[in-house]
C-alpha cells in the first residue's frame, strides 16, 4: 500500500465481511484482484490488479485504473488505445481482497483484439494434455492500437 | 507448482496467447486466479485460486476444485457444506494465468450465506472514505453449513 491510499486498515473478519466500510484488503505487493465483466454480455472481459491508487481513481472517476505488475505502474484502461472501460458498478468480495466492476468497454478489452481475453475454452473431462478451442473474433486491430489495450 | 502438475511448461507470448496448448502460467505460489461465475444469473460468484492439482482435477472431473492460500491445502467447493460447483465451461485467458470458469452453484458460493461473495457495492464517484450499500439476502445459514462453503 502506498501513502497515497485513501482507505482505512482492514479491521478483524467481522468488519471485513459485514461492515459499511470499504477496508481493502492489499497484498504484500500492495494490490488487489480486479475482475471487469461485460455490462452488455455478461462476460468476464479481463482479470487485472489495483493498487491503492488506482481504486481510488476508479471510484472517484468512474473509469477503470489498473496497476500494471510488470511495468509497475499505474495505468487507465484504454489511454493509448482508446478502449476505456467507463464502470456501471463496483462491488468488494466478503474479505475485500478482490474488486468486481461491470463495465462499458469501447471496442475490445484484450490487447489481442478480441472483446475479452478469456477467447478459448477448455474441454472438460480429459486427464493429460488439453487442445483449446477458440471462441469469439478479433474486433479491433491489435497493431493499429500500438498492441496496447 | 507442485510435480503432479501435467500441464507444460508455458511458451513464448504468441504460443500461450493464440497457441491450442493449455500451458497455464503459474505465479511463484504456483497458482493462477481463477473467476467462478453464475450461469443462471451471470453474477460473479468468487475469485479464487487454483494450483496445477486443482486446475487438473477441475478440468478431468469437472467440479471446481481451489487451493487455499491460507490453509495451504487443495479443497473442493462444497466438501464440507454441500455447496458445490458444476462447471458448465471454463475459459483461459491470454497470458494463461486466469481461469473463468461458468458454474451451476448449489445453494450458494459465499461462505458468509450469500450466493455471490460480491454482496456490497461501492458508490462512484467519491472521494476518501465509501460507505458501502448491500445487494443480496442470505440464502442459507452459514453456522449450518460448518462456516465454510
Amino acid at each position: 500500500m502506498t501513502d497515497k491510499s485513501p482507505f482505512a486498515a482492514p479491521g478483524a473478519a467481522a468488519d471485513l465481511e459485514e461492515g459499511l466500510a470499504l477496508t481493502p484488503k492489499f497484498d504484500a505487493d500492495g494490490l488487489v484482484t480486479c475482475v471487469a465483466t461485460d455490462i452488455a454480455s455478461g462476460d468476464v472481459l479481463m482479470v487485472a490488479h489495483m493498487n491503492a491508487e488506482a481504486l481510488a481513481k476508479t471510484i472517484a472517476t468512474g473509469e477503470a485504473w489498473y496497476f500494471s505488475r510488470s511495468r509497475r505502474a499505474l495505468w487507465q484502461k484504454g489511454e493509448t488505445s482508446g478502449h476505456t472501460q467507463r464502470v456501471v458498478e463496483m462491488r468488494i468480495d466478503c474479505d475485500q481482497d478482490a474488486v468486481w466492476i461491470k463495465v462499458d468497454q469501447v471496442a475490445g478489452a484484450c490487447h489481442t483484439g478480441r472483446r475479452s481475453c478469456f477467447y478459448r475454452a477448455v474441454p472438460l473431462g480429459k486427464s493429460g494434455a488439453v487442445k483449446l478451442e477458440f471462441r469469439g473474433d478479433k474486433v479491433f486491430d491489435p497493431k493499429a492500437a500500438c498492441g496496447k489495450s
